[in-house]
């Protein structure tokens, strides 16, 4: 299996093999981030931003321009251009014929998947709504390799708000498909979403641990005993501490608007944020991590400490895209372990349903009236649709499943 | 006669034998779209969008970076700038010092003759409101010599808002240069501007016919008779429908601003878009053709079939491009045949006429103060001026021209 | 001394013998504005825009283009990513991952020191809000270096709102560094601050005339006697006309918005202005200079006067920005006369002060909370602050101080 022309939408694109592949090319290429690979000359990206995103824009044009590549740059894709209704199957099959490979970030849920479907060059999902956001993911998870030389076994904390957070679905997934270990702690009503949690347990049968606050998984003795280390001085810390048990913890934004009363904001606000003291408590050598931009969650006192890994994390974003996008373009070729080029999800099989649209309100569907309402069916009911480009649940009554 | 150094702001200000030399060039950058030509090494070109356009100014960001050259890119000189008040002629003026080549879309009419006045480097208008879009011109009968192998002789309709589509009124000069015959299907009141249609017969000699709708134009036995077939087979087919006469559909947007009333646009709009029915009886290899974006227009069930040639009439923009940029940057030479290298048109003879100013509310020099009032006298009367800027007539009392 | 690695948030950053080594190799560069130097290969330079400023940005990108690097362009760093609350010192602490040199501009005052602190490439400051926009005044140096020969004992005439204008007070400073003399022409209540003036005489020990209106300056017998010209026909027409003097006018906009009457600014524009009768006045070698953008201060029919300098100067930005950046990424070593590296300015001891906060409503301080308030004292009471970032004076009542 190769990446060559391959699009990426979703980290389920890609088997287990092929993200060690990447990390591996990311390796030889994190040798090239202050100087131009020149492996790219005569290649155009382009990056189409629907909206603006600063920081996951340059991070793609620095890659292909280290690879030694041109950029077409929409660094906005403006309400001009939607008012006059073009369609994303529309403009990609224009933008195509210009560059080599699309990078695109849209508001819409699934307009990725539209955009690979509809595109003949690869096309990069470089975030499309709360659907997927996978460089990200693989960037999270190469963040864990690099600076702790494994995934497999490592324990993680993921904090802050789970249910809203892309980033965090993404990751615990991706935690759990290389062995990892999980905690959750989230406010009441923020939780890991269900789904999530059952997908993680039924398909990986890993473990997540599930608290409602920093404070209360450090006083959890179970969490410790789970540790089973054979250590007793480590044995002792751990009892006295469970935050000391993680080797990374993965904090994610608040956001007020999440809340329907301004106190319960603020106490969330304070007890998922990682303070100098609270770190004090942590590993010597744990990671504080964080798809940025952070608010409060993160204090600037903790920037200077060595743990705090955020900003090496969005280094590591650098090598990740120039190995994803050479190895998209056929420029290196990455190796696969035999027997590890399985993709994690294949193809749907694709149905509609009469009558039946996504519900969604999200969906790039309701919008783009040309795209058909297209469902991968779920379970043995015939009542539950995935989108096949949103990815959500549509359940039908009875009567229109029949 | 040669384009370096030329600037490019109507498409009369090439000869037939320039356009034909463009196009024998875009041949050659054909073979190189995918590719970097690397002959423009050295060379900047300074896109400057007053209003957003993400396909034309990434087409001619694309060219340039094929032909090896760099980019200077403003995807939307913002309001800040103009609130300041930055004329066109200062910041090409300033502009010019960056650049080697200077791409403009301004909303303003004629706004792209004061920059190539102004610039001491080649301008090409990118569009300059309803004025001109000399390279969507270009790129129009690109795509026919292309896909018909030629243009004169051609059969093509105009489908749609002929009135108000700029590129409409720009293909239907451009194809009575070349020899090719033309029929305007328009909604009444929308029709191709009499001056245009006069203009077309008494300069070329060129036939126009003109339609209702579709329906009108297929029922049309006159039409059909002056294809003068040999072939009886054909002949027979050309009678029951007169819609297989042609070699190419050129459809444009009917907009919804343009009817006062509701219904007199949806009626509109569903007797002028071309649906998979139509396409079934029109010609084996027609081509349909559209500036994009489109909206409901043309189908999408129609992207399928070869004759759709939309999105590859977008993709000749780039070679298109390329061409034209190699030639006025000198990096190419192009080859004019002996006796064809005669302007459309000639530079007019500029006058100003006491208190008379452009009566296009739309044109430059109502917003740029420092513009003087120029007209080139029309006709003998002399109450009839052209602004040598945005090209629309204005006509003054007897009193003032006296 | 070198400039390698190191920042350039103010022109006080560099010492007389740097800005002579930078000037130096801008002449090497001007050799190099039409072609690629290609001495930047592999390197990129991010351009950060939170205020669009299309000439300044181009001019950065051009000039790192023409040397042979890459561009990372943001026009405008939108609302959208401040929303999400992304402070500067974040932002460049990701955007330093990917880019080599980081060129600023934003719209709170001391936001260019807070990107040099936080940065571990070098920053180079293209406009913090009022406070500083040092390659301005580089480039309106160099201007007069080319153009007069030398810098030294040149007369300059500062004209127009002088009180708001940044370009002005920077300007001012420069001259007086290098020994010119200044004559400042301003309505009331828009002179030069005092304290700039102050600054002027009791550091540089330099001469600043100071007169209501152009007609002022003109009739001015003690101006002319200061001239002490020898040639007595020279002396003559200095008598009679008091605008022969100078060797450059350094223009500036009178902002409707300063004024409470619009007479007020209707008789301040007027009588700011240059227009071809004044010109007539003044020297045949005369610079008419202006930082750009003009609104009426600058009568278009002068612009074909070879006097009008205003555009080489925006022109004289490439090959200055361009030497800049060579140096300051270790393209180009410039070379410094010995004794002539110390910096203007040592850096600041910095302390803060227990509740005090910097007074400036415009201080980056006052936005990004993470931020100290870090003040170097000045004078000997202890009571007047100089704010690290900003620069501006914060006075603190005497308890406070004590």
């Amino acid at each position: 299996m190769t990446l060559v022309g391959r699009d990426l939408v979703s980290v389920f694109d890609l088997s287990n093999g092929e993200i060690e592949a990447i990390f591996a090319l990311a390796d030889e290429m994190a040798q090239h981030v202050r100087s131009k690979l020149d492996i790219a000359g005569g290649k155009l990206m382009a990056t189409i931003f629907y909206e603006p995103s600063t920081r996951t824009r340059l991070s793609f044009e620095a890659a292909m321009l280290r690879l030694g590549g041109d950029v077409l740059s929409c660094p906005e894709v403006t309400s001009t251009s939607v008012a006059k209704g073009e369609t994303v199957a529309d403009t990609v099959r224009i933008i195509e014929s210009y560059a080599d490979v699309i990078v695109m970030r849209h508001p819409l849920e699934g307009s990725a998947r539209v955009a690979a479907d509809y595109a003949s060059v690869p096309v990069i999902n470089a975030g499309d709504g709360a659907h997927e956001h996978p460089t990200q993911t693989l960037l999270d998870l190469y963040t864990i390799r690099q600076e702790k030389g494994r995934i497999e076994g490592v324990w993680v904390a993921l904090v802050g708000d789970l249910k809203h957070a892309r980033t965090a679905h993404s990751l615990a997934y991706g935690l759990a498909r290389f062995g990892a270990k999980i905690a959750c702690v989230a406010p009441q009503g923020l939780e890991l979403p269900r789904e999530i949690t059952d997908r993680i347990r039924e398909r990986y049968n890993a473990v997540t641990y599930e608290y409602r606050s920093l404070d209360e998984m450090v006083a959890d003795p179970e969490l410790v005993r789970s540790r089973k280390v054979a250590d007793p001085e480590e044995q002792l810390e751990l009892t006295s501490n469970a935050i000391s048990l993680f080797d990374a913890l993965y904090v994610t934004r608040v956001q007020r608007e999440r809340f329907t009363a301004a106190e319960q904001f603020e106490a969330a606000r304070n007890s998922y944020a990682i303070t100098a003291d609270m770190l004090s408590r942590a590993r010597p050598d744990a990671l504080v991590m964080h798809p940025l931009p952070r608010v409060d969650e993160l204090h600037y006192d903790i920037d200077a400490d060595p743990r705090a890994a955020y900003f090496r994390q969005a280094a590591y974003g650098l090598p990740i895209r120039m190995a994803l996008v050479a190895a998209m373009l056929g420029l290196r070729e990455i190796k696969v372990r035999r027997g590890a080029d399985e993709p994690e999800r294949r193809p749907a099989k694709k149905t509609t349903v009469d009558h039946v649209t996504c519900s969604n309100p999200r969906c790039v569907t309701t919008q783009e009236r040309y795209l058909p309402a297209l469902f991968e069916p779920v379970g043995a009911t015939g009542r539950k649709l995935r989108c096949v480009y949103c990815e959500r649940i549509t359940k039908v009554s009875q009567e229109a499943s029949a």
